[in-house]
């Protein structure tokens, strides 16, 4: 009596990784391996009557082509990956899906993981990555050693990094200027009369940070403000760390007038507590977020584009790809300050 | 003159695909392949010289072991898949996120990716996931028809939906109770006064939004109340349809005095409407989001626990694939009414 595929699959020994083959589809068929082959890659040269045997076989016995093999064969899938930092900042859900739609369009699969920010966890998602054969690679980095990358560089794996440059190696960046924009959010504080201005930003080894945290410095420097060692704040971005940062530099017999906030993650919480106080404080936020327009005042962000940061860095991939780039480049994109009423508070002390 | 491995790379043919071998490591330390076999494998039996040799001509190739090849080996991975439906929802990330702790718990890696809301690109995904030899998937299903499946849960991959069941074929599903959500988000409007009550909803063809829609309608009758078919209104949830959606309600000489609004995406455009308004609405939302607190009023919701739908889904998944789960199942978790004030609005006529 046959057994049946379903029958076969449940066999606890074949759970797992026992796949149909070619050849159990020629058995079953009653042909050769190599008209097996020709029917699963299209091929001429099989009669119609021997092809409906070798189709009925295939979906008897639930045979699937080994894309692993065709892999290994051709040296080429079409796929590139995306290294995420987290999955639960909305800063990267348009950027992911710019990257999605550029991919798309050049008829590749994106693959995406998350480092948690952890930057042995970025080395081993983008490894693994690596070694499933992707084209290429869009990086936000969680650490600041790329040289493990260099094999795969060296065989041929395009890499664009976005939002933090790649440390140890030379690639191509894609990133915001954090900067600049921070300077400019800082310096539209201190046109509002304030002097006492808190920076609260994530932690100091993140480029981003460290950039924005020179930004406020910069601002103050240029309007002559010394800055004070309580007003600025880094560190993690989770509620706690945030909101206990906020507290202090708004206590005390000389508490600050005006925050600025260095990524959406920080703003939130910020919003929150000064929800809570009774004083108005000012706040600029770096990164625009959603509903920043609706709350009471609206706030004032300086706001990236993370979906042409994303749009950006993939076109760079596949251009490395077509084999149209020289040298790494750094594309730094501006930033815009956008006004909606807590950047404007003026100070009340 | 013996060329560097970097100008080996660089000529156009060998740009990519063709990665260096163990044969060329061989080639290169002047040992035989099954040396360089147990130097790559950690295998004993190989002198501490001839290993640096080995390791030298490794790292000079930019020679890296092969896991397309041991996945063909061994036939499994430490890998499991996510397919998402749409990279910019916020209520995602923190379901994603649950999934990558569970996996990782597990020490499996986690691929994601989307389809964009598209049945086509879910099946494509989903299959290019189980060729790249995924030992599960997690699908948010975008499409109703998942008997392309069939021949990779017969090979063993473990599958879980989650959000909306699978369509033709029986599968685990971990989902909320949209239809007891609704319905007790409807009554919670009922309860205040209110009798003209209006449902914006995903697309009726989405398990949620039907299931949701029949909550709404529950709620009504329980109540007496005929419902007018211009209270309700289903499709794509983009920002210019809701909002033409709403303002047709809000509008003409019997305007609805409270919206049920069928998730976030729908509920945040919801309040961009109502806050242009000068009669107060009131609005329940499915989903709770980022600062529906903070609002003005703060927006009542139907919370979901997307952390914990997800940690479900993938316990589940590793409990299939460790044998101890038998038959399929159906999970649905309670969903939680959050009254914050846009809920309790009387009506206004």
């Amino acid at each position: 009596m046959p057994e049946t595929a379903r029958s076969i699959a449940r066999r606890p020994e074949n759970r797992y990784g026992n796949r149909p083959t070619m050849k159990d589809v020629a058995a079953r068929a009653g042909v050769g391996l190599k008209t097996v082959s020709r029917v699963v890659n299209g091929e001429p040269g099989v009669t119609p009557d021997t092809e409906r045997r070798v189709q009925e076989a295939i979906d008897a016995l639930g045979f699937r082509r080994n894309d692993s093999a065709r892999v290994l064969r051709k040296g080429r899938t079409a796929s590139i990956g995306l290294v995420l930092e987290d999955l639960a900042d909305p800063f990267y859900g348009p950027l992911s899906r710019a990257v999605e739609e550029v991919s798309r369009a050049h008829g590749s699969l994106l693959i995406n993981g998350s480092s948690a920010e952890d930057p042995d966890r970025e080395q081993e998602l983008a490894l693994a990555l690596c070694a499933r054969r992707v084209d290429g690679l869009v990086i936000i980095p969680a650490g600041d050693d790329h040289r493990y990358l260099e094999p795969e560089i060296r065989a041929g794996v395009a890499t664009v990094f976005v939002d933090r440059p790649a440390g140890g190696i030379d690639a191509d960046v894609v990133l915001s200027d954090s900067f600049g924009g921070a300077r400019d959010g800082v310096a539209h504080l201190i046109a509002h009369g304030h002097r006492r201005i808190g920076f609260i930003g994530d932690m100091p080894r993140i480029h981003t940070a460290a950039e924005r945290l020179r930004g406020y410095r910069a601002a103050m420097e240029d309007a002559g403000i010394p800055v004070e060692a309580t007003w600025m704040s880094l560190g993690v971005t989770d509620p706690v760390r945030v909101r206990r940062a906020a507290e202090e530099m708004l206590s005390g017999p000389d508490p600050v007038t005006a925050v600025f906030a260095g990524n959406n993650r920080v703003t939130v919480t910020v919003v929150r507590v000064l929800a809570e106080h009774a004083r108005r404080v000012a706040l600029v936020g770096f990164d625009d977020f959603e509903l920043a327009d609706l709350l009471q005042p609206g706030i004032t962000v300086i706001s990236q584009d993370p979906a042409r940061m994303g749009r950006t860095a993939a076109e760079r991939l596949f251009q490395q790809l077509d084999g149209s780039l020289l040298a790494p480049e750094r594309i730094e994109l501006p930033t815009r300050l956008i006004a909606r009423g807590s950047g404007e508070l003026p100070p009340e002390d």
